[in-house]
């Protein structure tokens, strides 16, 4: 891609578009492209185009796009019409220079190698003649493709995709798990920046659009789904190239999809991917420093510490709990994933030893048992401040137990659960102002499932990763050290 | 331990003790003795003991158990006295011939190995010279124990454990984690015989317990958390002749922790365990046929599936996704655990693909992805029903996506989810019962979980076990069988 095309791109995909063109609103689908805009505040021009219906979700529906008033302008489209009408549809974009479209239809190399590649082939060529011919470029997403979710912009592919935006941006080569990532983001704390589905890919693709997270400003962090390295070697060579150039810059996750032999040949029949060996993939994702991760939760926890924790992190962690169980079995994981779990220093132990009741079967080495004293306020404040102080520890790991603390409702008063949060918040956020340490929450998922759900945010909130699991915690602060290497 | 012995234990511990003695009933801890009892239905006499108390929760108390008419039997004692009072409680505790007692008294060998270690004598010496003065032998569990969850007699450690009974019986040498397996264990769906921490058994240990899981017949499957074979070679040794011994007629899963260097020292300081090197708990495992498992989730849900899949099942997987993507990544999930995933016969895949929309990203192979028609009940139902009636397929798992059901209720009515729910579980009953083959339903956690809080009990009601992810559920399959295996 030439330099002046790239920055014409990076232009296109960072302008707001003034209208969007929805080619087949359906309302056997619930009319969801334009409902996601209206969702979504998208607040430019919503121009459904349908050779029959007089209005949808209100808007007037025009026969075509050469149809609608000249001062309408639409540089985005959405392509969900029936494959035969595909070719004109594009034609009709590009007489109106719409910049971008996302071609829904599918049926393409996908479903039939030889067949579904010839019409790719037809589709690409009306690109480049319609270039020729009018002077106007327009870029595609797809066919096969769920497209983008541009959350600035108001512009998404479900209803209920979460308004603000942040840092994350996602490529995906699955329109299923685009939408997996971005709802399950939302659910997490995570903020995108974008979230780009590329389905068959023949024109954007996964190396167009990494180019553009490379010198976006607002992307910090970019996770991927994969399930090939290109539609050619040509291709694959310049993702590598891509690659090794972005890493330098920003932490990039892939998440490869056929892996195994058996998802490979599922691979090739969901978006018509050329198979990639598994020998290259590995040899490919070493030479990039790029960072491997093996499934969706680890891909998101990763993503959840990247945006969470600003700067780096040291290997050290201290951990707190409610019980000696977890805090052995925490232990095995943490250390079994090559993190370090040392002995607080003397002096912490002393001062955690001073406020905590004695007559319990805790323990102030590390991980810290705080047995019944883990109910005191005042305890697990100090405790939190001592271990964060501590020159010997960079990291906590709190665990925050809904089945202990709801229960303690038993013991206490009934408004012990709030009350009891925002003294814990207090004394992290002061603790992680005053010593720049990041603190993880580790909330298992034994009881209080409900209330969890709600808890969560009150630590996400304040830029406090939650996880379910130590061991998943660990796996992602393991991914956001070795990521945050690369980049010193 | 002679045969008599064991008769005599297994029908003490298989009878509802008349009346519960609880020595230290505090009002700081929120009589949660006391409430436990009461919220799990125990009808037999409640009779707290504490030197100055006139009523706890409303019952008279007595300051020692002498003072208890005699037509008030106590068979069990829950101890919770300071350290100091426990031995003049155990003879209090002997005269009136209770029968077992837990002691949760804190503060032995796992605090200091050799004073500790001084003071569990002493308490054992009271037990034999209670037995050689009095005739009478109490057996006790701990101390620094939780003590024992029996569902069916309404015992229990927490006030918000699950009323109903069924067959999994658990052993663990950590109280907070029986804790949590209880306590998730009612979330999953999974019902117990017994939960019983051990704590530092002195006296009754997980040798004892498990010999009497052996013999009885309410309890079909055993889950263990071990921090050690025990408290000596001997121990070991004869844990290890009970163990070879019950394998062959129950399944036995034993979760370990303190697998690390670094974790065995904290379990250490946890139960006053004795080290157990990771080779001789390895060969434990390889020699005596349990199902070693890696971590809490791994645990719950094999005996989740254990108690929901009667019999066998093979490792031949179909899967149903609605996402390609999801389709490939589960393939990997699948493949990389060792099990199958074969192409459906080319009758079912005829079956499927005449009922199913056709202009979709669809397949009909293996991994299913039903695409659009996923939404169709009567697609749904079909396909579920050629599936497990293909010869080459032991099991279907099926992923039931809330993010999918629930935002359908934009293309179709409020009531969508209801409804489609209802046609899916008659579908898969009347597939199970038909073909004798397993289902798990896949729920992933990507959005609506308060939703799927709820509905996964809909499956979880007619013995479909529910994993959050297809690894999850494929790592429980493959323990099942081996576990089955064994058995055969």
């Amino acid at each position: 891609m030439a330099g002046e095309d790239l920055e014409k791109l990076l232009k296109i995909m960072k302008t707001k578009p003034r209208g969007v063109a929805i080619f087949g609103p359906s309302a056997k689908r619930g009319f969801y492209w334009i409902k996601s805009l209206i969702n979504l505040n998208y607040d430019g021009y919503i121009v459904p185009i349908h050779p029959r219906l007089k209005t949808a979700v209100g808007f007037t529906c025009y026969k075509r796009l050469d149809e609608v008033p000249m001062k309408i302008k639409t540089d985005y489209a959405i392509i969900a019409v029936p494959r035969k009408v595909v070719p004109e549809v594009l034609w009709q974009c590009i007489k109106r220079h719409v910049n971008v479209a996302t071609i829904f239809t599918s049926g393409y190399s996908e479903t039939d190698p030889v067949k579904g590649k010839k019409a790719e082939q037809e589709l690409l060529d009306i690109l480049e003649e319609g270039e020729r011919v009018h002077g106007h470029r327009l870029r595609v997403l797809g066919p096969n493709c769920i497209g983008a979710y541009y959350p600035e912009f108001g512009l998404g592919f479900r209803t209920d995709l979460a308004k603000e935006h942040g840092p994350v941006g996602i490529v995906s080569q699955s329109g299923g798990l685009a939408i997996n990532i971005a709802l399950r983001g939302k659910m997490l704390g995570i903020k995108f920046s974008n979230v780009v589905s590329v389905g068959n890919s023949i024109d954007l693709g996964p190396a167009e659009l990494l180019k553009l997270m490379e010198i976006d400003g607002s992307t910090k962090y970019i996770g991927c789904y994969f399930e090939s390295l290109g539609k050619s070697q040509l291709a694959g060579r310049r993702l590598y190239a891509i690659l090794q150039e972005i890493t330098k810059k920003k932490p990039v996750l892939i998440w490869r999809g056929g892996r195994t032999a058996r998802g490979s040949e599922a691979a090739s029949s969901h978006t018509g991917a050329l198979k990639t060996s598994g020998k290259i993939f590995n040899a490919f994702i070493q030479q990039t420093g790029i960072i491997p991760v093996h499934s969706f939760e680890e891909m998101m926890d990763t993503l959840l510490a990247f945006q969470m924790v600003k700067g780096h992190s040291g290997k050290n962690i201290a951990m707190i709990s409610i019980s000696g169980g977890s805090g052995v079995t925490a232990t095995d994981d943490i250390i079994e994933y090559g993190l370090e779990l040392p002995a607080l220093s003397k002096d912490t132990q002393e001062k955690i030893a001073k406020i905590t009741f004695t007559d319990v079967g805790m323990s102030v080495k590390n991980p810290v048992d705080l047995g019944a004293s883990y109910y005191g306020f005042s305890v697990i404040s100090k405790s939190i401040k001592a271990i964060l102080q501590d020159p010997k520890i960079d990291i906590l790991f709190m665990e925050i137990s809904a089945h202990y603390i709801y229960n303690a409702t038993v013991l206490a008063y009934d408004d012990f659960p709030r009350l009891y949060f925002k003294e814990v918040l207090k004394a992290m956020k002061n603790a992680k102002r005053e010593t720049r340490k990041p603190i993880f929450v580790i909330m298992p998922e034994i009881a209080y499932e409900r209330e969890t759900l709600t808890d969560r945010h009150l630590f996400l909130d304040n830029n406090i990763p939650v996880f379910p699991t130590v061991e998943r915690a660990t796996l992602a602060l393991s991914n956001l050290i070795s990521g945050t290497k690369r980049l010193e």
